[in-house]
């Protein structure tokens, strides 16, 4: 399976009044590694809209709260393809505090294929073959 | 069932590349909204931190989107007691969008009780009972 | 002189770790009341992008700080235009807390007026005649 | 004169509906490239409020948009202290697109020492001697 790990630092700017981690901010964190774990495996998301307007909208986002996130700690998140359909992709992200691992927050997004052909009428397409077939050399391989 | 509504506009900050709101968004305005639904059944949660050290940290939130909120949108967010147990409470949290009210998102957030007198070790505690009380008029009422 | 005004609440998600606004959402403020003048003299943004591809770009923004914004404290936004040029206008916000109208932070915004009809190539232009008289009549009525 | 650098990578969260950079994530950008600063030069923030009650609080933030920032790009933050007084301290901070290093903001903050012991009420002070003295060598050297 093939996984994608992004490194960051907690900074001040995503903390909240108790000093942790305001929780919006690990989905903004999934969001960005998601695209790059696209990026990774060659599925630029930026590429796909402009070259064949197709995008993965979203059907549905989770997360579950293992420990707080602080000030200035060193966070990994690692990002692999989960679930696989026709139509549909599930990400999994784990975040991790460096060095001990400690698991802090497990999430997943389910997303869509969507014809963004028409900026005001998405439609709901199937994945087109050749992104399907890299979405499962990334789960499978 | 006791209801909170808050209305508020899509603004342009809210929004994505493709026009639609970036959906961590979407927990930022659950997470205000379960804040006033805290203080409309009379829960300051500044009060109950500063005054008891308790407060509600996340076990676990959730969203599902059926609709994507678009640029000076007008929204109507319905934030409820969901579920109560001793120690957690599940607020839910309907987005729609208005006049039309058609559903945009629905979520959820599972809290859990916290002393947070120690602000470097939360500890989850019982709902301490004047507390639980009010919640359940709010479920129940 | 034509000014308008917004009202809000100070969330959690705005708080940082001293329990004061986190600085960029007061930008993130301003930037809404901004569209929310415009909208309110009769400029729908959305509008002027979709039927004319003209957009007001940023140039240049700043804050003053003079008391620091606390939970659930209601502020209130009034923004007016403080200067006019050929291609560019200066929004001036005041944030005030509310009931007391004490001064928490002043800011501006200076726009340049952009064709964006090549989104990949924004062009600075002469912001159009109609448009001038009603930011005009906005900074003098 | 000591530099801090911080190189990150413009995220699809990051965009506007226009496909640029929301500005206020630039002052985000800024701020956590402010802490990282002082960290590099041996004053965690974290350390010196647990530690001594002392804090930087803001005076004045402003930037300046030379050319739109887009997805997937890949920025460098570059940090210097540009005056000192006192009291306050002036912190700039050039963001340039890699790897033309084209310049995309300008901006600066500009921050007074604060005793925050009372959090309440924090209060202005001259920034202690041993702390000066490692912004002076920062600024100088």
């Amino acid at each position: 399976m093939r996984k994608n790990v992004v490194e960051r630092k907690i900074m001040w700017g995503d903390l909240d009044s108790l000093g942790i981690v305001f929780y919006p901010r690990y989905y903004e964190w999934m969001d960005a590694s998601g695209h790059l774990f696209f990026e990774a495996i060659g599925l630029n998301l930026g590429d796909l809209w402009n070259k064949r307007q197709v995008l993965f909208g979203l059907v549905k986002t989770s997360c579950s709260y293992h420990k707080s996130g602080r000030y200035h700690q060193k966070i990994r998140i690692t990002t692999y393809v989960d679930a696989l359909a026709d139509k549909t992709v599930v990400l999994k992200h784990a975040i991790r505090e460096r060095p001990t691992d400690t698991l802090l927050v497990e999430g997943y997004e389910k997303r869509i294929c969507l014809d963004v052909s028409d900026l005001n009428n998405f439609r709901a397409i199937g994945i087109p073959d050749d992104i399907l077939a890299v979405l499962k050399d990334a789960m499978n391989g």
